[in-house]
């Protein structure tokens, strides 16, 4: 039970409350015990009325069109960037912090742009727009494993390719995928189900990840480039991406090469990645020890494999990344800036 | 039919007959009408005694241990790359010339490695050893596009990650595949078969094909960067490689960023490559336009999609590769060796 009576706890609403971003809020909430004076789960009008227990308490869901953010200090956005583009402006003009899952935000620059882990510093005024913005799921566990080798060795190029999960397009992107591979299974030859993945994803890779850009480049992969630079504070980062979504329920990869200014040596890369915070290396005695998305470890935690400097170059090395998208990309980092937001003290509108 | 009675046909052995890539072999060589005298079956004596059409003429397959290769003029050997070794000395000897699918000829210095649109011109002499090596399944297409690139611009860095289906582990990859993925549609919670991949393929990507080696890349990763030195004659090539599989049955796909001398033009690079043989790229008016191992087109071509100079540096681009690992990456290539070694006319023993 994190309902407290408490006055300092503050009033929470979640925006998109039924999503898989939003459900894993609920959950998060309830395993952190993030004290909440009141807590509103609010969704599309379609998912109106329905009721979700939270610590031991019935929830009713309220539509979107008819709530009041007068009565919340903090709003979590993950309903989508249009939904976000639409209401966040009267949260804000209410008085609620709001912490965004979305894209809408991040590269606003009077929005900070926060993985608590690396840029908390950030947080140390409240942000100009009422906003704290919560970057892409790729982005995060990137920036984690990056700041540490930037301060050490200095970073000349990060070439990164992405294995991204069937959850990163929500509950319908798992249903999709699942219902897709029995059909297939079945059926080799049939037409497999293609509104959340196009082409279906079922038993394929497909690398195109959101919208394309003139550049050719899609936007996650442009939000790759410009949320690393954003979050790191190095406006010039020489960072390139592909993003590919494959047949995995959860939890995104990513292959990472990085070149560094000076030699790297693997030992000491290897200690100063296990020594951040919620960082798993799995390394051991055993190399091939590695982590993948049905079997990492700890739910909360970036964890890295494969450690290797490149034989024929020091200043070179891969990464193996995998972490949970709807935890560590999304819904844990947004708790996370919550927790940071309020032992800071600080709420746009004060808790009230 | 392409069984014929003309005397300067050549006889022809498959060792390894009844795996994914032998009957790939024997698939090719009744669609491109590969002419023969004799053809020969082979396999473990599992299989021996079993009946395998071709061309309309029925073959019994035929033990290993029992088979005289004084009885072929080419044998084609992918039957794992132990059986190679034990058995490629005694076909040679017997005057066979052998044409290699696996590993354990191709960095012998007497040996070509062959991939036919890019180094044939090794093959202006019989090979010293007797045997002419296939490359592996990844490489191949990787040095179909390098070739040109390096041609037209220098290549000074190669960064690649790969997305490899689980065929590249023969029938029984595609069978623990497909029996994984039915296991975890009805119980996610299950324990997954977990011989051919470990940990289990389905609803999963492994970072880990083939054996580890001392350096902490595996003998995947390694090949990639060996043979592609030795078909493209580059022996310092710049290239490195993350080696993943993915829960596809069929067909392999790489994110490849290159880093050139010279800057690209990406209307330049695009004509360059569909000039390529045998190499289609997918374009058009539409940039979001790709394959993917579902659905790439022609089963015989490397097929290239996003082709994306980056914004910030005309000396980087990537692509995206689909190749039919069995075909493209294997059969086809063996069979294409076959082609130009007997239009030059040269079998180590002489076509008898
Ligand atoms: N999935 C990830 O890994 C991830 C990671 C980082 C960021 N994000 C971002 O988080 C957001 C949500 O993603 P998700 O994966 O949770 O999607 P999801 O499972 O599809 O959930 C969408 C949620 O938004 C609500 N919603 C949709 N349209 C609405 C509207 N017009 N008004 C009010 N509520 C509406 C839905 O309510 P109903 O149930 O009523 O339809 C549902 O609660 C997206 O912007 C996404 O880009 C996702
Ligand atoms: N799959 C690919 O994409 C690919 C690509 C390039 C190269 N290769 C190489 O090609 C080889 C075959 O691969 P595959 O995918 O076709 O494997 P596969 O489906 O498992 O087939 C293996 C074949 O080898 C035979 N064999 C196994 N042990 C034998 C023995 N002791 N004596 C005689 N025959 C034996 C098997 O005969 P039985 O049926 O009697 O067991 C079967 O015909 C491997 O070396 C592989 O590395 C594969």
């Amino acid at each position: 039970m994190t309902l407290v009576t408490d006055p300092t706890a503050p009033r929470i609403a979640l925006i998109g409350a039924t999503g898989a971003v939003g459900s894993t809020l609920i959950e998060l909430i309830e395993e952190r015990g993030l004290r909440y004076r009141e807590l509103y789960l609010v969704a599309s009008s379609r998912s109106a009325g329905r009721q979700i227990p939270v610590g031991g308490q019935t929830h009713e869901v309220r539509s979107l069109e008819d709530f009041d953010f007068g009565l919340v200090d903090i709003a979590f956005f993950s309903a989508g960037t249009s939904v976000s583009r639409a209401w966040v402006p009267a949260a804000v003009a209410k008085g609620a912090l709001v912490i965004d899952n979305t894209r809408a935000y991040r590269m606003d620059p009077d929005t900070p742009l926060v993985v608590p882990q690396i840029n908390y510093a950030v947080l140390d005024r409240p942000p100009g727009s009422g906003v704290i913005a919560n970057p892409n799921c790729s982005t995060i566990p990137l920036v984690r494993v990056l700041q540490p080798v930037e301060r050490r060795w200095g970073i000349r190029q990060v070439v990164v390719s992405t294995y991204q999960a069937a959850s990163g397009q929500g509950h319908q992107g798992i249903e999709e995928l699942l219902e897709g591979t029995e059909v297939a299974l079945r059926d080799p030859d049939a037409d497999l189900p293609s509104e959340r993945f196009s082409p279906p994803l079922a038993f394929n890779v497909v690398p195109f990840v959101d919208e394309l850009q003139d550049s050719g480049f899609t936007l996650e992969e442009q939000k790759m480039v410009q949320e690393s630079r954003k979050i790191l504070g190095l406006p010039d980062l020489d960072v390139t991406a592909t993003c590919v979504r494959v047949p995995v329920v959860n939890s995104h990869s990513e292959a990472v090469w990085v070149q560094t200014q000076e030699p790297v040596d693997r030992a000491e890369l290897v200690g100063l990645l296990s020594r951040q915070t919620e960082v798993t290396v799995h390394d051991a005695e055993n190399r091939a020890a590695f982590p993948t998305p049905l079997k990492a470890g700890h739910p909360d935690h970036v964890h890295v494999g494969r450690v290797r400097v490149s034989p024929h170059n020091p200043r070179g090395f891969w990464l193996w990344l995998v972490s949970d998208n709807l935890r560590v990309g999304a819904a844990l980092n947004a708790v996370q800036i919550a927790e940071y937001a309020l032992a800071r003290g600080f709420l746009s509108g004060g808790v009230r």
